[in-house]
């Protein structure tokens, strides 16, 4: 097969203000996505997209974080790399000069993702294939040695990830009917904090009309009365059958949070989404154990596999919300997948990405691991600004058929310094 | 009192290489200590110094952060802002650009860190006390209001917190015989990891010269049997009656840390520190259980008040290393002791700071708190570089006297970019 070496890294600071009230939950009141984007140029080949999601200003920290963390890349071969990357990827997040900003979360953190997922969108472009595709034909050896597994050795070996691959092969050819059928998707863009009751109506109507069966709102306003009214009117809006989920984005401390999942509970939510800080574990179980029949989703700022397992191990969740774009990119997401399966836990993940990297991985997790079909998220203001945007047909999520991991911007980016090879 | 107002706020990023081998473990092979220094100026009156460690270069992704992070200081009056600093400190972790990036944890945080300790050193000097009798002379009401409680209630309310204070009240004249006596130090710099075992034995002779009785040596090298044969060989040169800690700076994973903690156990550690990553709360929790008479240390890569509180709840530490320049500074610093407290453990600080800003802080915690005496970590490497060095004498540290908290720089740093007022 074709191999290219990466000539050179540039980083690009993307920010994207959205319409009013667009983003804003309990704790952002903001509404600017932007992008800390990766690009890795090779030569006569293609290039290399990655990107993680910040909310405003502190993108450029990341972008800078890039600029430091990426060096090793120059010169690289992408096959060579791509063929042990887990060792790489644990050798570039024990920097010694940058590991102590973390340890493996924070800015750092972040940056390693971009980088990360730069590394995968570049191996799938260059073999022609989308990522998916990429993933689905390697062996369960050139699977595990894309993963980092230090930390969690007492809970996942090498060998025991390897057996959660082999077990699921005679399933695969049942598990590829989703590969024509799409992944579902729910839609969040219903409910954001500051759209009022005309603007959720509309919007709901409309999702409804595109085919969702399964919606989001977001709670955990300093007014209790607004998040039960609302709560109570987007049942009422969706029906009986439909899914409801809630999203406090962590404004709970335990005793409101304790309260709140109660009285939401007589709105049916599948879940409720950080309920409070994503530091504490243990209000998490606590919840887990009280508030039933709600369930606990987080995942959207828990920020590498070790704390993930922390929270499997304790029964502090019950949706694992990964986001390739918080975690240390498609590597450590792998991994997060691995240990769900272990736990016997969904994986949904939070897309910080807007869905075009998940898409892919969503769909290596039903048909390699074998994780149940869940839905993936929907949040489509950005889609103008891929060149080849998610599609989301009749609520379904269509398989991307295109190299590579879709995340290539159109150009309104402001570019960054470009990191030459030596 | 005389009151002043800041001015502007600039960051530098100071770096001192460190002489061969001092500095390493089992983690960081390289030797240079940087400091992310805020400066915060008056008009006419003194300059406030704050600063965080970091280990290399990525010590600019810091100073960074503070440009961004400081703006609101700008125009202040410093008495208005520290007498409701809990508030002000809440707001600024909470900033809706950059909150993403941790939450409370990483770049942004140290960033933090470095403002907070900035703040605190310029109000004691404009008091003109050292920090250790500003906090001293404050009401249990004023203090409080230091702190940001928040996501601690159900453990420490307000109220509790008040009560915490106010119980010592009585045993206050007793506990500040330290301030005669001293508070006793332990020497860090005898067993860094890369130091032969010649360098070792002149070292411990000459701190237990210099009147130490307390010594750390780094573990968690590659090779275990070097690691057991440096404990053994330590333990023989300070005798039965001196006390001596392991530093395994996250080195093992969880089997690893079982084996090698029981192996250790021979050479009657005090503690064993950071036996795996700091992520795995529940890794420590198994150790703190299996161990024993082992007991476990942990802080200094524990980023936050929330995290400190889960360790504390599950006992998965013994002793708390919470370190000032890796939380919020000094307002997140103090909560963290009223944690302590709370359950009964002790704070024996990791001192990113070289013990410059704890030696102040241990006093607090000791006379208003009724923390035991425990010793505070001494590492001597940066003390040429520091205008009021911490003396140590006879393995004590002398009560500072000087306004401030002890942090001014002498002119070494590189400057870097000033933020003005508007």
């Amino acid at each position: 097969m074709p191999d290219y070496t990466i000539q050179s890294i540039s980083t690009y600071d993307a920010r994207f203000p959205l319409p009013p009230g667009a983003g804003t939950d309990s704790i952002h009141a903001t509404s600017e996505y932007c992008l800390a984007v990766t690009m890795l140029t090779t030569q006569d080949g293609p290039r290399g997209t990655g990107f993680v999601l910040t909310l405003g200003e502190g993108n450029r920290l990341v972008c800078a974080a890039i600029e430091l963390l990426a060096k090793p890349l120059a010169g690289l071969s992408i096959e060579d790399l791509m063929s042990d990357f887990g060792r790489f990827s644990r050798q570039i997040a024990d920097h010694p000069a940058l590991r102590w900003l973390g340890p493996h979360k924070g800015v750092v953190h972040l940056a390693l993702a971009s980088i990360t997922n730069a590394c995968f969108d570049l191996w799938a472009k260059c073999r022609g294939v989308p990522l998916w595709k990429l993933l689905l034909d390697l062996t369960p050896e050139q699977v595990v040695s894309l993963l980092d597994l230090s930390y969690l050795e007492e809970i996942l070996s090498e060998r025991e990830a390897l057996c959660l691959l082999r077990e699921e092969l005679p399933r695969r050819a049942e598990h590829e009917l989703i590969l024509q059928k799409g992944y579902p998707g729910y839609d969040t863009s219903v409910g954001w904090m500051e759209y009022d009751d005309d603007k959720v109506r509309d919007l709901t109507a409309r999702a409804i009309d595109q085919g969702f069966t399964a919606f989001k709102l977001k709670v955990g306003s300093a007014d209790e009365d607004r998040d039960l009214r609302r709560a109570a009117m987007l049942r009422k809006l969706v029906g009986d059958s439909s899914t409801l989920m809630f999203d406090a984005n962590q404004h709970w401390n335990l005793p409101a949070a304790v309260r709140m999942c109660r009285e939401l509970a007589t709105y049916r939510p599948l879940w409720i989404e950080e309920p409070t800080h994503p530091d504490d574990m243990l209000a998490h179980v606590a919840l887990a154990r009280e508030v039933g029949p709600v369930k606990i989703a987080a995942g959207e700022h828990i920020p590498n596999r070790i704390l993930f397992k922390t929270f499997m191990q304790s029964h502090a969740l019950h949706y694992v919300q990964v986001d390739c774009t918080r975690v240390a990119g498609v590597s450590e997401f792998l991994t997060i997948s691995f240990l769900a399966k272990t736990f016997g836990l969904p994986v949904v993940p939070h897309v910080g990405d807007m869905g075009q990297l998940h898409q892919h991985l969503v769909l290596f997790n039903h048909i390699a691991l074998g994780h149940e079909v869940a839905f993936l998220e929907h949040i489509p203001h950005l889609r103008n600004h891929f060149v080849q945007p998610a599609q989301v047909r009749g609520g379904v999520y269509e398989t991307p058929q295109e190299p590579g991991a879709s995340c290539d911007l159109k150009v309104n980016a402001t570019p960054g310094k470009q990191l030459k090879t030596a």
